[in-house]
């Protein structure tokens, strides 16, 4: 077995020393320009490459972007939405020829600020994406303190100037409100995700408007994005047959695939007594009993402008605020017109 | 903004030469001990951490292991192994505060050996994990030659010394067939992955024993890991009455569940005409109409082992070859008593 060629290796074969050879690898004066030639041809038949460490200290870029992701583990594994983004990401990366430094550190988003600090000030990573973004998020200036480029998917805000990738969630809101209404739905659930979640209260205020605006009834909950919390949720909002809802609305596909067989073992038939959305598309919602209309995000182009958006910024080009595509209604078979009450 | 601080900084902040501080950071001799002592405490005001270059060039670990992932994009967006065996590297690699090199590069496992060269002869890593293991599988040589630490999530193979986690696919497939011939199944479908996947061959090669041990007839067909190919698959099995098989088993749970669906679909009751089995399990499988039975691995657990044991092998401690813990049946409502005939 090699090991990695080296400038020794290199300066052994030619039987000069490392300091000549290193002149030639770098274009330094200090060699002859036959030895120079020698050294190059040498150095590529044994494979030798520039060392990352090397090259980083002369002050290039590493080449490489950090991500750390601070969810439940259960929850990366389940969703769809984070592999999906990573997906999209690499694409990004890879045209570009960048690796990603990649941790996920599970529910402690805490340490997501200390991870970043520790690749940066040991020089690892060159920016960094944040993601979920929170409604007190002091990651956002504790990543401007140290002067690490970052891209934020959220906002826009105002307590920074990184650049973002904003999601228009009171207008997605409008059109999953319009849709419903037009069916004839007049009291709405919204089972939403964790209102810690910056993106959770942007849909939470931008459906309370839309409900508003169209004469709509609403009932809110905000619940944890796991199967069991939606189960208990919707259990609770059909409880009293005055007040259920004609539709329900959930935060992700892992939570509107479990409350969609919580109403069918209840007795509730779906769309007959009640619509299901989902506020995310996936393979999950095509693939239940009865398919589940969801209000779907390009999720592998998010992640590739996320990371497109990261590397221009390390370049020195800012896009500044870059509002996301919309999202679009995928009408399948969960929903329907509203069930007439007595 | 504050950028990272280097010994140039304590250097000004102390008005000494960064020689001076660069002998004190590294507990070298040319510098008082006063001094020094001023350097280390201007050194922690400041956030000062070792640039992971210079330990790298000084031969120390870059703590950080690679993996490149040579699939379809979509495949990895919709399967749950990819995220679920991540998630396990992930949990073994912050225990030890080791990173991630993450490149997901779609399908051109040809350029995988590429990037771990790059990667390793510009000292980024110290290792990597092998996944996806093929037949006739060029990496292995490859990544034995240029003397890169790795593990390999298959084998065991005679071709290599690098340490395994290897699977009993003949185990696990005697348990699929002896479990479908106590519930009187007499004629069984694999519809399996891909045959340039060693672990594709592996249980082809298990089920067929397994099969002529329990007097059961098999039908095997090898076919993509995508919800389109299994139902041609499904369709194909099918079409004629008098050698239909009464139980099919799928290669993963994309596959399983629209198997699950062409079959009804087609007017086949499952498990009363025909029992489904997963090869995998995951939510999936546990969501759709009629949950399906399925062989579960512990892809989590999986990941850590695998990262564990390339950690040790890093350090010197060589693991050879490891057995995976055993699979086992998650029996739910998609198999039944075989359905007797005329």
């Amino acid at each position: 077995m090699a090991s990695r060629p080296t400038i020794a290796d290199i300066a052994r074969e030619l039987q000069i020393s490392k300091a000549a050879v290193s002149y030639a690898l770098n274009g330094q004066p200090g060699v002859g320009e036959q030895t120079r030639q020698r050294v190059l041809d040498v150095a590529r038949d044994l494979g030798w490459q520039p060392s990352a460490s090397a090259r980083a200290l002369g002050g290039f870029h590493t080449k490489v972007i950090g991500l750390a992701l601070a969810r439940p583990v259960q929850t990366v594994a389940i969703e769809s939405f984070f592999i999906r983004f990573l997906v999209g990401v690499e694409t990004a990366l890879t045209k570009r020829d960048w690796s990603l430094l990649l941790r996920i550190i599970g529910d402690h988003p805490d340490q997501e600020v200390e991870v970043y600090r520790k690749w940066w000030g040991e020089g690892r990573i060159d920016g960094v994406i944040l993601v979920d973004e929170r409604h007190r998020d002091p990651r956002i200036a504790a990543v401007d303190a140290i002067g690490l480029p970052a891209v934020l998917c959220g906002g826009p805000r105002r307590d920074t100037s990184m650049p973002c990738l904003w999601t228009d969630q009171a207008a997605d809101a409008a059109t999953l409100v319009e849709y419903l209404a037009g069916l004839g739905h007049r009291r709405i659930a919204h089972i939403a995700g964790p209102a810690e979640f910056a993106h959770e209260r942007s849909r939470q205020r931008g459906m309370q408007r839309a409900a508003a605006r169209c004469d709509v009834q609403l009932l809110s909950m905000a619940v944890a994005y796991d199967a069991a919390s939606a189960v208990a949720a919707t259990h609770s909002v059909m409880s009293d047959p005055t007040t259920a809802p004609t539709a329900i609305v959930y935060a992700n596909d892992v939570n509107a695939v479990a409350g969609e067989r919580a109403l069918d073992g209840s007795g509730f038939s779906v769309p007959q007594d009640v619509s299901v959305i989902s506020w995310d598309d996936s393979p999950l919602t095509e693939m239940v009993a009865t398919p589940i209309t969801a209000l779907a995000r390009e999720t592998e182009a998010y992640g590739e402008q996320a990371a497109t958006v990261l590397l221009d910024r390390i370049a020195g080009v800012d896009h500044g605020r870059v509002r996301v595509t919309p999202s679009r209604m995928v009408i399948r078979e969960s929903t329907g017109p509203a069930r007439s009450r007595r």
